[in-house]
C-alpha cells in the first residue's frame, strides 16, 4: 500500500502495569502511580528543555492490541460506541495518548506520574503539555456526561486484548 | 526493521491552509477558523457517538515534514530547544495533535473550527477530547512561560518544509 505510514519507537515506557487488566483506565485515574520513560540514547538530545514543563503529552503505540473494531463497549459503559468516540485501544490505528507529570530527568530517562501504560509499551512522540494550546472549555463530553464520576472506581479488564 | 509500526490514513484533514506559511501555529490562535474532516467511507460507523463531544483531539501524519532535528528553534522562540520541548513538525514520528470544536457531522464529513492543520493532512486517529481526562494544572512551561502571550501573533513559516 503506498499510503502507509512508518513510524519507530523514540523509546519505551515502563510501568507496574505488565498487563493491561486491572490498570487505570486514564492518567486522571492513575494519580501518583509512578513509572519512567527511557529514551533511546540516539535521540537524547532531543529531551533538552523538557525538563522546564511540569507535564507532557505521551504518544504511544497500543502494542498489545490486535486488529480493531468500529464499535466497541467502553470501560465506562455498557453500550456499543463508535471508537473514536472512545479511548479504546482496539483503534483502526492504535495510537494511545496520556497526558503525565514529568518528575525528573537523569540523561535519557524520564521519571513520570499518573501512569497508566502498560510496562513495555513503545513511544512514538513526546510533547510538551501547554494549558493554552491545550486547555478547553468542553461543554459537552456526550455518552461519558453521566460516567464521568465512576473513572476512578472502574479499572481495565481483558476486553481489548 | 523489525521495530517498524505500521499505520493508514483514516482520512483527510481539509483547511483553508494550502501551506505551512502563515499558518496559525495552534488551535488556541485559529480560533473560528473553519475545516473539514473526510472520513474513508470504511470507518464511518467509527463516528458513532462523536457528535455528542464539543472538542476532540484530532492525530495526524505531519505530511510535508522530511526528516527530523533533535533541536530546533521554535515559532515562538529564536533559541534552538530539544524537538521534544517543542510542537514543530521535524520530530523523528512526524505525528500532529490538535484538540478542535467538532461544529456538526455529515455522513462520513465532519466540521470542525479552530484549525491549525495544512490542507490535505493524512489523518491518523479522532478521539473525544475529555476534560476530566485531559486537562492538567500545568505550574511550569518551561521556555514558553515569557512567550505565550505571543502565540495570536506569529505565524508560521517554511523553517520546518
Amino acid at each position: 500500500m503506498d499510503d502507509q505510514i512508518i513510524y519507530r519507537p523514540i523509546g519505551t515506557i515502563h510501568s507496574l502495569f505488565k498487563e493491561a487488566k486491572k490498570m487505570p483506565i486514564q492518567p486522571a485515574a492513575a494519580k501518583g502511580i509512578k513509572g519512567t520513560v527511557d529514551i533511546k540514547p540516539e535521540f537524547k538530545n532531543g529531551l533538552k528543555d523538557l525538563d522546564g514543563f511540569s507535564h507532557i503529552i505521551l504518544l504511544y503505540h497500543l502494542h498489545l492490541s490486535r486488529g480493531f473494531s468500529l464499535e466497541v463497549v467502553p470501560f465506562l459503559d455498557d453500550k456499543l460506541r463508535g471508537v473514536f468516540a472512545t479511548r479504546a485501544p482496539r483503534r483502526p490505528n492504535a495510537i494511545g495518548l496520556s497526558i503525565v507529570r514529568l518528575v525528573d530527568i537523569e540523561e535519557n530517562r524520564l521519571y513520570i506520574q499518573n501512569v497508566d501504560v502498560v510496562d513495555g509499551t513503545p513511544l512514538l512522540d513526546i510533547k510538551p503539555y501547554v494549558p493554552e494550546f491545550d486547555d478547553h472549555k468542553a461543554e459537552r463530553i456526550g455518552w461519558l456526561s453521566d460516567k464521568i464520576d465512576k473513572m476512578r472506581e472502574i479499572k481495565a479488564d481483558e476486553r481489548f486484548i
